[in-house]
């Protein structure tokens, strides 16, 4: 089976050119000047279109038990919604539970996602248990594919893990060729601060807000690191949000250290201003939440300086009626928004179509890097001859609203309800079948494939 | 007429595989697996080879006058000299006489240039006298293809401009959505210490180097940056050899202003160590100099920070006799070095091969960043349809030794003398053309055209 | 001839303490709880008063030959204000006139002040002409006790020196043990920006603020700290107004280098609003001009974090007839504001009453700090055995308001007109002498003497 | 009773001048040029000497129980043997017991002090279980005159507070005017790689060292400023020792923040290479170890930069019996070394007699400033009317030599045996009585006084 996209306005990181792309079985054939149609292939007219690498979020949460409940979003319909927004691939978390062991985790998460995704996927193992056991399952995951370690400097006694754990986990990690990436914001702090307005009967979404200062984020990014540059080992950020804390970064250039940064892109779009004085704001209850506009400027001057190689979403979404569990009491509001299908269309209408980015910054941000920072590359994250066909057309000049009305995400808000955004995903491939097209899914539960990681690349 | 590479290891900034190119006349017309050789075509066997976009040397001084001598190589020997080394595309800088105007020294260059060199080439203009009459021919240059313009805050009297004529200068290169970059070291702080080494009887090329201390660039870096920033001019940073400087730019970036670096092979790879008591040191007298060990390691980690995007070169040979105009008083000896063979080389073996880079770092800093920093892109540094047939085929593991007896700069010694690589460069092709193959020129004087340049796009 | 200042609090950089002060001839001879009071000593009641040193001015310029006029108060007028106003020790500027020696103009200076200045004065020497004949003229100016050398960065043609004169002279002055001073701002900048505002007809006393935005004062500071460091000279900032260029100080820190920082006190107290659409402005019209609110939060810091050493006026006053030589252009109001007479109540009743600053933090910055690092230490600055008895008693709960009707200063408008302060001088002792007392001056014409100064002890 | 010091030169933080100074009672009385003696007086010729205000050493731990053993020195040898060198006034740390108040543990420092101190002495609160009950205590503290209070970032288990811990009290000290002081290491790092050295059979003294490396305290000193910018709570390192943590808090200048540092006299003068491969170097095992050349270099610098306000010394001896509890594993070595008693000569003989401080800076650090941060100021800390008469006598050209067989501490090796120095303390006043003369104690056990401190003033 075959498929040749005609004329298309083929756009990559280090490309930009009107051509055709051929594509036979999974992967990329032939990309030319009037390619000839083999007979079986199925011919898609992209004139007038861009055709881009398909997206990589490396954030997302799926069917994740979290604060009593379950993320709305399975892996079915997670995956699909990213599919209809671009994203034709995701890492999820997976979560140790304290006392247990790695491998129970992603048994567990493997029971969830096998078989049911629509999208490609694969997992970053969330270490929140560090003790000898868990290090020597660090060299199995690796085995696995799993080659991403994610560990919390916040939520205590759920799955924080502290500096003790974090520099022995580094170091074994370091061993293996992997990466730790770290929710860096400060737990203790955040704790008291939550605990302080819960006492003063502060107890609307604004709250929450203000229980995570700038520098709750900053000291922790700092801290985070201070102890990967000791150690030596890949280290990257995830969702940083402020200038506090890619200021720690930047300083830590000083000492030749690199530290990936992700940032997500409701903290590019959205600000603080959603957290009002009503339970609204719920819906933008994430951690960290939302920041200032000049935390905004920061992040992408952040991207257009290279220090800012990823802009993922922490999708997390909860149906208005769980978000209810803390309309008492902000911090029993689950944490989290939905996202994952509108990260793509968002950047490429603000990012792209605004001027602030080049098309290929934009391709390196919603796909390249992730692909090789998580060692996906050469397969995932370009469009280049045995890569996976993993294919996004884009009518650029389409106008169209975001709306829980009209999107695939299993939660019935969104969080850019009334959105205008210029620029249209039209189809999408996933490793040489149209995944998406003209609104309707192609592919069917169970589609999606786990990618096995290798080491970075970058 | 076609050419079509079979089985090479394609390697850009964002891909890596196995397959075949297919050019068409100047261009690239496909990539694939199997591809089908047209009637016509010449095949060539890349298999084994890596296959790379023709590289960019941005920072090139061919038949330049200078201190009262012009540079060895002309615009034939020199960029021939580059294809042998896989650099297809080199950026010359025409000089303003002081009191005459930008037109003038362009036609000067275009009568050298033009029909003579044999690789592609562009231009930068170095504006030294910035008035009210450059200022009008600013938009002129812009409508040539010249949207850098260069300055030098050293050699007063003959290059340097002040900083009032910088501000001027930025603010019109601005409004024509132009590039300033800057020789940035303080010409003031050099003449003083320059003129205390004569003064002193200090004479020998060592002296050359104590003239330049790291202060002189770090000081200059940074009120380049700072005026930069005022204007909000795209910035670029010239052969940026040490730590004070880099951390001036890394600084910069928690303004969230971007300024983009350049440095050069030599300060990656060699060190003032070899400033030693005779006049042999004179090999190596450039501006700035060679620095120490530590900077090296800064400029090693800024690549794969991305905070230098482009490793070039600051060709300007000057033969033996000719240094020798210096050898009772280092402030003499014509500043200046033979590179323009050996970066890819040099830059593929220390830093790929020695896993300090990755190959997609390598084509990014040779080739694609300066592509699109200084407007070529996507014509020139990818493989990508469309664009210019410019590729670069590798042995990897093939050894080879530097010498001034092989090499085909137009210069009695090397740099490198004796330095062993690995990964020898077998065959180059320039706009479809094979430039170079198994040490042979196939292309003639003249065929090399000048490339009209746009606007910044990274 | 004694004194003995009875009951007063007595309060210096390091003391706190209820007692009595005697002084025998200019010097101050006993501190004691109920000292005897000699035969013939005036008995000065200073129950329910403070008692501190003198106060120092590190930075005026009195009957200042200043483009194309004086500045309006002379040795006699501006000391007998600064008297007023308990600052008994005035340093001046004599300026060096570019082709002219430094004798030529220490002697006109000596010429206008000898026999006329009312309270004690020394010089700092402007270095505008840093030649070999300067160069040999340093130590003997260092010989007549001027040990502090001022270098303008701005002011091209008249004042500057550029870098290379900078450079020079900082490693001719170390070599003497004396002291740089810089008034740091980059005259290029400030001149481009007065041109371009001048063709565009922007004429109004705002362009002459808007001509010397924060960057033009930040590079310029971090300049002088850079050549500063390099020659290892001790360094001063006069003037120091912004956040940027007291962050270029701070970040210096970072490399064990100590600058010595002076802001005045109209930085502290008042800024740019005042400089509105009409000419009222002019009174204003300093260099640098008045900046933001976050600049005077810097500065505070500053003061607190040891960072800003002293606090001066750069008094330079004009009478309004003057400024009007600029009502049609800006950039022809002559430079400077009257503040010489109201510093240490300003500051006392901002930063003392307010509780911005502790008593003996204010001790140290009006009169401690300068005299140490001016190399008047332990003669002025200070109530001790043996130092001067310069004496400044201040009833701290008295109110008063600032009034152009009532001031000592030879220019018909007050910059602080209407101002209340809290806290009143009502008696100052000069060298063991009573020179203002209820408002009247009690010394006379000439009483002033010139101090010779020695090298900094800091 | 009263004693007349007559002709010595008088040096405080601001004044150097030859003088008489007669104490009455505790007290001074008067200080001035030919005082005459009251007819008791007691008369001591302090020609050729200088006269200085009494140390202050903030850092002591006196009969501390710690790591199963007590520190040998006494509050009666220890405060015994800081007279004999000058250093009049310690303060002491309580440390409470997790689990139990800060009253409990006050009772029993109290018990052991109270009646046995020669010198005098006040206490710092080691908050180590911050609670809710805690909280409550704080006001209490401060209206006992305990107004500073202690966390540690390490000994987790024994000591360590979270930063939760630490906001907390950072609040409540901020709310009554205190300061929070901090061992600033991070503790689980630093566990970690103890337990990593043991496991690896890594355990001479030298292990110690290498388990703390630079990072563990530039990191916790970072985050103790974040958090203490954070509440706007005076905040103070202790025993600050490296470049990497001072930058930290030059860093944080340029938020506008003030965080003091003190620093010991051994990070001043000794380093690292003493730790060798036998057990000799558990002579300094302490927390933090001896670091490196160039880190002395940004202490003295910081000192000189006034953002080092501090040398104490971190008092803490242990027999080399008790050292010997860790022969065979590092980790049980008790932590400290003697060091109370040669504080001032050392600082003297090192910093003031080879110019690296001036004689002001000297008493700054060694007495005013602690005074003044730590509200004992202008009771103690300086020479002036009604402040406690703690002078100290010194013959600033004397040498002599430490050694164990001659120091005044209970501890059977000197730290620093074999050192020559220049400067030697004669004699010693403490409130008004002579204390030491001429190498004899002349005030008994029980002399000292607790001090009760009140809020910073600096």
């Amino acid at each position: 089976m075959a498929i040749l996209i005609k004329n298309g306005r083929v756009i990559t990181a280090d490309s930009d050119s009107i051509c055709d792309i051929l594509t036979e079985g999974e992967t990329i054939a032939a990309i030319g000047r009037n390619l000839p149609a083999p007979a079986d292939a199925q011919v898609i007219d992209a004139t007038g279109k861009l055709v881009l690498p398909g997206g990589i979020d490396p954030h997302v949460h799926l069917d994740m038990p979290f604060m009593g409940t379950f993320s709305s979003d399975t892996h079915e319909t997670g995956t699909r919604a990213a599919l209809h927004g671009g994203t034709t691939t995701v890492i999820d978390f997976v979560l140790q539970k304290q006392g247990h062991s790695l491998r129970e985790a992603l048994t567990e998460w493997q029971g969830r996602a096998t078989g049911t995704a629509v999208g490609d996927y694969s997992f970053h193992m969330a270490v929140t248990d560090f003790n000898p056991g868990t290090r020597e399952e660090i060299k199995d995951m690796v085995a696995e594919g799993i080659t991403s370690f994610k560990t919390f400097m916040a939520y205590k006694g759920a799955l924080m893990i502290d500096d003790a754990q974090m520099v022995g986990l580094m170091q074994e990690v370091r061993k293996h060729g992997g990466l730790v990436t770290a929710h860096a914001t400060n737990g203790d702090l955040i704790d008291t601060l939550i605990a302080q307005h819960r006492a003063a009967g502060q107890l609307t979404p604004r709250y929450h807000y203000l229980s995570q200062p700038e520098v709750t984020e900053a000291e922790a990014s700092g801290r985070f690191a201070d102890i990967a540059n000791y150690t030596g080992v890949n280290a990257y950020i995830v969702h940083l949000t402020c200038e506090g804390a890619l200021n720690q970064v930047r300083r830590a250039t000083e000492r030749n250290q690199r530290v990936f940064v992700e940032t997500c892109i409701q903290y590019l779009l959205l600000d603080a201003s959603l957290y009002g004085e009503d339970f609204e704001g719920a819906k933008w209850v994430m951690s960290p939440p939302l920041r200032e506009p000049k935390d905004q400027a920061t992040l992408w001057a952040g991207i257009n300086q290279g220090l800012v190689q990823v802009v993922g979403t922490d999708h997390c979404p909860f149906r208005w009626e769980q978000k209810q569990m803390g309309r008492d009491d902000f911090s029993k509001i689950p944490n989290g928004h939905p996202a994952i299908e509108h990260r793509m269309e968002l950047l490429f209408s603000e990012g792209v179509m605004k001027g602030r980015i080049s098309p290929q910054r934009f391709v390196e941000v919603t796909s390249t890097n992730a692909a090789k920072i998580f060692g996906m590359f050469p397969r995932k994250g370009t469009i280049s001859i045995g890569a996976d066909a993993d294919l996004v057309l884009i009518d650029p000049k389409k106008k169209h609203t975001i709306s829980a009305a009209t999107h695939h995400m299993n939660v019935d808000y969104s969080a850019y309800e009334g959105h205008e955004l210029t620029g249209k995903i039209t189809t999408v491939l996933l490793r040489g079948q149209v995944a998406v097209d003209a609104g309707e899914t192609k592919v069917g539960r169970g589609y999606g494939q786990f990618i096995k990681r290798g080491k970075v690349s970058f």
